[in-house]
């Protein structure tokens, strides 16, 4: 997703390596290399420093970086805004991370279970992912930390800052960067990832008159409640128009066409959407509506054309991309 | 919802007055009084408590209770079973509150905005609600302390500690104790809300044989998604089943039935709802299968029953009672 990154290092436990490569390969992902995690934090985020240093990795010995980030799966919506910010400031300051405002309170409590007292919040930040450094200096953190670090330890700048003595730089986060802990923040989560697909509609109608009047009808009733892109020209292959939309990462296609199953232009349509590897992050939905605007009253459609869209739409599905089929009698 | 507190204050913001009292007023909770709140967390506090203790509120003044509990609406999933806990422990020991595991290490900054030091995570916990004292300590706290804390502070446990020497003990909550604060918590509150409303259906049918035969097939088939209550016996007024069903907070009925139209039933079940104060939470879903068993072959409703049914829904969805017909024909 940003282009400036040349290396990825994915830290899994080891009963998931194996999952973790399946996912890897399905999406295509490139620059990815796999490492197998530690028992805790610390140990995991020191294999994978090790990669780019050692030789026991070496069948996949990675040119050292300048600068390295750290980063949590449990934050997926980081933006590369931020992951910027952070990387700069480690440049400079050879440390740092990202903080966000304190939403409670925070206290310490005695050996009896009791208030022992309770912190200003004001003075006080969370520290959070992504957290970027100089690849020498948490390096060498990690080289000279002891066991116990290794083993209750949850904080990297806390290493840097003790074993080389660089106080990182802390950089104001988003509220994006919250961690995906519990339950709800699984709910929440999803109902981001929603929000974001259906942002945008692009509606492809073909050149005829009565078409290029729903064309336009369509996307005016639209657009109060989402953000229409409208092509008023049927489909060509490598349209930049349509190039540009789909790099914008629109996620949702309506194509209006009075041809009774016009499976040569949507596939054409589809090849554009597998080259642009937009369908592997997220499902495309595709509405293929079919406008009748013959003056015949007959209402249907034969068995055979069911069966082609049908066949069509489960081929698409594999390469997630979702069609379905709408038929409207228009007079 | 808690039988054993005595009194409710809610501080609200004075432009929000008069929507809280709508609100009251419209969903018929009882003892509540609403107060103006300051500009501050802790002087809005202030304000609440002075109900119980000050003249100058004595239209309202209300007997002045031995513990009183603070809580903040953006928690709206807080169990009695921690409300009770922490009044337990706020008896024996003056004053108690529900503390979570931290999420993120906590770290200090320094005034150039780096790196100062971090805490060690597992000392510390997050300052959650609800919390609660005996009444005469944390009043005292609150006249005791100065202008700057009731301007910034946000820690009634650390006022109670300062001007009372009172140590809170500190119980552990749960994860639904969380702080609605981003629009993602909003997404995660609405999610939270469905799952809880949509775990029980209580199916009702009517008694004749081939409806009883429903009434068992239907449950059948939904018990592996969710929990089932059926009642296969006509709807009466009282059933004392039905009523500790509608006790035990189920939202979701089907109502199977022979006759074309069973207004009279379900306003039965109706009035049982609306006599539980259940739907003032919660909208209460009815869905009313009207299942066809006849011979005949017409396939049809009149006008005049759709206008019956229309118009009974149009009447309790005022009360919170949303009514969906369903009409089936089966052979």
């Amino acid at each position: 997703r940003i282009s400036w990154i040349s290396d990825i290092i994915v830290v899994v436990s080891p009963e998931n390596i194996e999952t973790m490569k399946t996912i890897i390969e399905k999406y295509g992902h490139k620059r990815v290399t796999v490492v197998e995690g530690g028992i805790t934090r610390h140990r995991s985020i020191f294999n994978g420093l090790k990669v780019f240093a050692e030789n026991e990795f070496s069948s996949h010995l990675l040119q050292k970086p300048e600068v390295v980030i750290i980063h949590d799966a449990v934050r997926p919506f980081v933006e590369e805004d931020i992951v910027s910010k952070v990387v700069m400031a480690a440049k400079e300051h050879g440390a740092a991370g990202a903080v966000r405002p304190l939403v409670s309170t925070v206290i310490a409590s005695a050996a009896d279970g009791c208030l022992d007292h309770s912190l200003e919040r004001a003075r006080y930040r969370a520290s959070e992912m992504p957290q970027a450094f100089l690849f020498d200096i948490i390096y060498e953190a990690y080289q000279q930390c002891t066991d116990y670090d290794l083993d209750y330890g949850t904080e990297c700048l806390h290493l840097a800052l003790k074993y080389c003595k660089t106080n990182a730089k802390l950089v104001e986060g988003t509220a994006d960067l919250w961690k995906v802990t519990y339950k709800r923040d699984l709910y929440a989560a999803e109902s981001i990832i929603k929000d974001n697909l259906s942002q945008q509609v692009c509606v492809i109608t073909g050149g005829k008159e009565t078409l290029a009047q729903v064309g336009f009808l369509l996307p005016e009733s639209l657009k109060s409640q989402i953000k229409v892109e409208a092509i008023s020209i049927p489909l060509r292959k490598n349209d930049s128009h349509l190039q540009n939309i789909i790099a914008g990462q629109c996620y949702n296609f309506v194509c209006v066409n009075d041809k009774r199953c016009a499976i040569q232009e949507t596939q054409e349509l589809v090849d554009m959407l597998e080259k642009s590897n937009i369908p592997l992050l997220c499902p495309v939905v595709l509405i293929l509506v079919h406008l009748d605007i013959s003056e015949n009253n007959s209402f249907s459609i034969g068995m055979e054309d069911l069966t082609t869209i049908k066949k069509f739409a489960r081929e698409t599905k594999k390469k997630n991309i979702l069609v379905y089929g709408l038929l409207i009698q228009y007079k």
